[in-house]
Formats: C-alpha cells, sequence, structure tokens
C-alpha cells in the first residue's frame, strides 16, 4: 500500500480543499465540475435503457486513455497465485449480460442546504445500462484467496489529488462482498466496447451499489489483510452529520424514484407548461435494497399509486406509469417509491455533511393551460 | 409560419426570461442548463474523432423521442414539388463521410463579466464526429426552389419556450449557404445511427458553423420567400453590445485552440500538478473560416510555435503538439491559433451581450514540483 500516500493525513476529516458546506453562492470550482460531469436528462427516463452518452458521468481526476494491448488485469496481494488477465483473456471467460441501474452518490447533492462543494448533481446523476462481463468470484478462487484476506482492493489508472493525498482511484470490498455472484469485470456496455469515460477497457460492476464502487479503467486487484484506508473508502463516501466523522459508508442505492417532467419546457428555467386532459405520467423506480414494491404519484399533495412494469433486471429499474387528468392552473407533481425492505422516499430534505444518498422525493411545477 | 407564433414579440430584444446579464452569483437555473448538457471534458481532445458519449451537447428544448418507422422528411414550400422522404430513402441516396467539428456558439460564456444568463459554459462545448449522410443540395435542386425562394427553414420535432416565444426549434440559411456541397443531411455518427440525443434519426449538419445550425430532429423544411424571424434566427444567436439589437448575426466558427491541461487534477478545483521535466503539450485548433496556419503556445508569457499535424478534414480540427521542459515552480500555459484568413485569437477578454463566440485563448495554471 506504499503507493498510497497516507502520511499527515487524518482519515476522519472532510475533503478540506472544499472548506466543507456552504450557505453561499455556487463557485466556479462547482460550475466546472457540473460542465465536465454529465447528467442524464430526466427525458431520457423514457428508456429501458439509457444510450452511453446519456448516461451519467462522474469522472473524478481525468479520463486516461488506455491501449487495450499493453493493458492487463493483475490480480494479486494475499492470494496463492498472482494472475494476470488481458482483455482477450478475461473476454474468453464465461460472459454474463445483465441490465444495471448505477447512480452517483452525491445525486441531489446541490438541493441541500447548506450545499456540500462537490459536484453540485441536481437530480439527473443515473443511468441504466446492459453491461457485458464476467463474473469476478471465479477469478477470486483461482487466484484462492489467504484465509487472512479481508478485503480486496480495486485501483483503477486514473490517478489525482483529493483530500490533500494524491492517489490512484481506489475502492475495496469486503471478500463477502466482492464473491457475490453478481459482481463482474465489464468490458461491453449496451453491447459495444466500454467508451473511454465509462472505464474502457474494464470496469467493476457492483450491482445494487452506489456508482463509486464500480471502479473504472480497472488496473489492479489486490487481496489485503487489514482494511483499506485510502482517500475514496475511508473518507470520501460516508454519512456524516459533520466533519468529524467517521460516520456510516455508503453502500447500497437508496429506493428512488424520478418522473419524465411532462409537457414542454421554458428553456432557461426549465419550467414546464402542458396542454389540460389526460396525461400519461411515467418515470422509473429503483433501490439497492431489493425490490420496488410500491411507487406513488403526488397531485398537488394527493398520493394515487402507479402501475408498475415488470423491473428491467434484479439490479434495474422498474418503470411506472399514471395517468393524470390535468386541469388548468398551477400543480406540484412528485413521485416517490417504496422498496421491499420497507424504505420509503421522504418529501422532506434530509441533509448530511458530505451530501450523499439524497433520495428525496423530487418535486415539478407544471403549469397546465 | 403560421404555426411559430410571433405575435407580441420585439425581435429585437435579448431573451426575456434571463434578464439580461448579472455580475451576481451563478443562478440554480445555469446550474440546471450545466447539468442537463455535456461539455466534452479536455482530455478528450487527445482522440480524432471524438466518441459520442463525449462530444459536446446543448439541448435547448427536450430530447424528443423520434420512432423512425413513422418519421419522414417533408420538404416543402416554395418549390416546383413537395417532397417527402422517409429514412430508407435518405439512406438509399448518395453518402458521404467526414469529419466536422462542432462547437456551440456559446463556449466560453461563463467566463463573461458581467455574465449572460444562459447555458454556463466554460471551455467545453466542442467535439469533432464522423458523420455520415447525404448532400443537401440535389435534394433541394430536385424539389425545383422557387425563383423567389430566399431562405430555407430548417424545423426540428423539439419544441419549448423561450423569451417568452413558444416555437419549434427552427433556424434558417440563405439559398447560397445551404447549397453549399458539404451540407449534409446526416443519419449515421461515428459510424452508428445518431443516439437520440444528437438528432435521431435526422440532423442537419452545416460544417463550419457553430452548433446551432446543425438542426437536430430534422422534421422540415421549408424554402421561403422572406427572411426566416423565429426566435433562434432572429433574437437568439447575435454578436451585440446591449439589448437593443439586432446586431451582427453568428454563423461560422471563430479561430480557437484548445490543450489537454497537462499532469494531474484536483478533484474539486481541478488545479494541475505535475514532475518537472519534458513534457508532450498537445491540444487541436479549429475554425470555420479557413484552415488553421498557426497555433503558438504561451508559457509565461513568451509564445513559441507549435507543431501542427495534417488537418483531419476540410472541417475537422488539426492537432496540434509542443515539448515543453518543465521547471518546478508555478506556470501560466496558454495556446492561441490563427487561420488562414488571419484571424488571431485574442489573450484578452472580448464581451458581447449574449456571450457569443467567445474565442479567448485558454490559460492553464500548472505547479511544477
Amino acid at each position: 500500500m506504499s503507493k498510497h500516500n497516507l502520511k499527515n493525513r487524518n482519515h476522519f476529516t472532510a475533503p478540506v480543499e472544499a472548506g466543507g458546506p456552504s450557505s453561499g453562492p455556487l463557485t466556479a470550482e462547482e460550475l466546472q465540475l457540473a460542465a465536465r460531469n454529465h447528467a442524464m436528462p430526466l427525458e431520457a427516463l423514457r428508456e429501458d435503457i439509457t444510450p452511453a452518452g446519456l448516461h451519467y458521468l462522474l469522472t473524478h481526476f481525468d479520463i486516461p486513455y488506455i491501449a487495450p494491448e499493453t493493458w492487463s488485469l493483475r490480480i494479486g496481494g494475499a492470494v496463492d497465485r498472482e494472475i494476470e488477465l488481458n482483455l482477450e483473456d478475461l473476454k474468453a471467460r464465461p460472459n454474463v449480460t445483465m441490465p444495471v441501474t448505477l447512480e452517483c452518490a452525491g445525486n441531489g447533492r446541490s438541493l441541500l442546504k447548506p450545499r456540500p462543494l462537490s459536484q453540485p448533481w441536481v437530480l439527473e446523476a443515473v443511468g441504466t445500462a446492459s453491461w457485458t462481463g464476467t463474473p469476478l468470484a471465479p477469478i477470486l478462487a483461482e487466484a484462492g484467496l489467504a484465509g487472512d484476506a479481508v478485503e480486496l482492493v480495486f485501483t483503477g489508472a486514473d490517478r489525482g489529488i483529493q483530500g490533500g493525498t494524491e492517489e490512484p482511484y481506489a475502492r475495496s470490498l469486503t471478500v463477502a462482498e466482492a464473491m457475490h455472484p453478481e459482481v463482474l469485470l465489464v468490458y461491453e456496455m449496451n453491447g459495444a466496447p466500454l467508451p473511454p469515460q465509462h472505464g474502457f477497457p474494464l470496469r467493476l460492476l457492483v450491482p445494487g451499489w452506489y456508482g463509486m464502487a464500480s471502479v473504472k479503467w480497472l488496473a489492479s486487484i489486490e487481496a489485503v489483510t487489514s482494511r483499506f484506508e485510502g482517500y475514496q473508502q475511508a473518507v470520501a463516501y460516508h454519512y456524516m452529520q459533520g466533519p468529524e466523522g467517521p460516520g456510516l459508508p455508503v453502500t447500497r442505492i437508496r429506493v428512488r424514484s424520478l418522473m419524465v417532467p411532462p409537457g414542454i419546457p421554458d428553456f432557461f428555467t426549465r419550467k414546464r407548461v402542458m396542454d389540460a386532459g389526460p396525461v400519461m405520467l411515467r418515470g422509473r423506480a429503483w433501490s439497492g435494497h431489493g425490490e420496488i414494491e410500491r411507487v406513488e404519484v403526488g397531485i398537488d399533495g394527493e398520493w394515487m399509486p402507479a402501475h408498475l412494469d415488470p423491473p428491467a433486471g434484479d439490479f434495474a429499474w422498474t418503470g411506472w406509469s399514471m395517468v393524470w387528468l390535468a386541469a388548468p392552473g398551477e400543480h406540484e407533481l412528485r413521485c416517490r417509491a417504496m422498496d421491499s425492505s420497507g424504505a420509503l422516499q421522504q418529501t422532506t430534505q434530509v441533509w448530511n455533511y458530505q451530501g450523499m444518498g439524497n433520495n428525496m422525493a423530487q418535486l415539478v411545477h407544471v403549469t397546465v393551460r
């Protein structure tokens, strides 16, 4: 772990460069991040599978450009046999294709007051792709994890500075988490090779978890005998109420639903206008904690059940729809989902220090004419 | 033209919803636009052809989802013969594939002081795709333009409100501009069908012009006998010094160059850090007014010529590179290009009311260690 410069760093303070949450105006730094990173325009909720160019995209550092001919994945550390696999080796292994919904753990951050200073997502940091890859567990079994291995550390080829620490992007999973059969090493997105921005040539895919777990541009997997304390694991991605941590780690995706805003938008304000009459409201709901059991649509505060489509997959979103007979006037539309764990989206804003896992119910203002 | 509601609108005032330029902080409306619309991360300048998911994307209203089976393009108005072409008809015609650099006319807007309130681009609203389609001119010839036709109006399937006016997105070209042989009706981007966000099933492509001319989700082409006065043509996209217009229309892309920021970034500030020693600085330069004749790199105020690659095409960017022997300390890097029309990028900020055509030379701060 010597490559991770952990000296002189308090693991239990929030990112220092951001200076803590702000009640001030949006900063140039946040705008720069919003420009680089891509949200999924909400009308793309219409599609079962999000096109690659509409899927949300968060790049912590820079997108590395990797020559596939010289790339290989190294599996080492506390294992019986070190393994090195190139892209052809990985493609020759059994493969699985599955739709998986990924959401950024920081989705909704810009709505918090005060506002944690980081990527200022509004609502749309989500997407569902059809991913193709090979299960991780058999590869770990072939390497033979040592009896005292407790975690696997997944390290990407991207590198930068965060919280004053220079590191490659790296995250860990416990051995039990990594051995889940749905955890994949993926090399295709929507039937094509991974685009550079989604991790070409190989990324980890941890279905059900927020996106930070699915390490892109995967370079190595290292079995370790003590808990990994890299920045992205031990400092970032925690539910905290203040700068003193550590708080609970962010893991699986909290239940959430979003709707396609009906009608047509105003370019600048994005306010919606539509004609009176029946309209089919549509959206998607997802959770990393179980199936979607119920979606309700709130029209001016009155909640009504939506029709649920069959889920697109065990780890993919569920479509929903409801006919609304829109009468002229100003209206507030909301949607909220409940999953099989009993978790229900809140309609009031819950706050945390890093702006993680904000699943407050969406609110859409519509003028019906 | 009755479908364009032009009543009660002064053509020569700037967008009213935005309330004119602001010296205040970034607004929630601008953040919402920055989230929806996608810039090209600057490291993607490394690629000759930008992957679809990294190409810049500005959607004025919503992305319309169009069923290709029922879609057709209608060519009418002041023509001898109305023509209706479906996607198969268009694909059966002669086809051309060419790399074309597109840039948003509002690129760089957020850097202006005061700041025009609209999509708050920083630097990266650009991309170069390989577009495949069929030339427009022969289709117009088959339709037979009437002797008094002065413009062609290109109308998309997207619709919304801007400046208080509800309209479909529509732009015009003069007959002479539309008959240029490089103007295409394109149905493929980078060898695949257009993604929904880039205009599926068909968009106009006007090489050399800022992106607003290349109307997406093309629904109709109408020959008209007087100048088109739709919002996107007569009000938006003008070089103006104040709210009283009209100013000159925005047309071709002004000369510009950008570099891949060297070194590694800080996540939040995007500040760059790199090791001392020789480094190859790389970037691209482009212009809609002619070939790139020269690119210079400024290191702490001293300008040196960069090596130019052969241009990727008549309307595509030119790669450039220069070795820099980086010494420890703080440095300011810039790049500027000159095209064959003699136009040179400025190193000071020029302002206009709508934030159009900002081609000021990029500035990159680097800490060399």
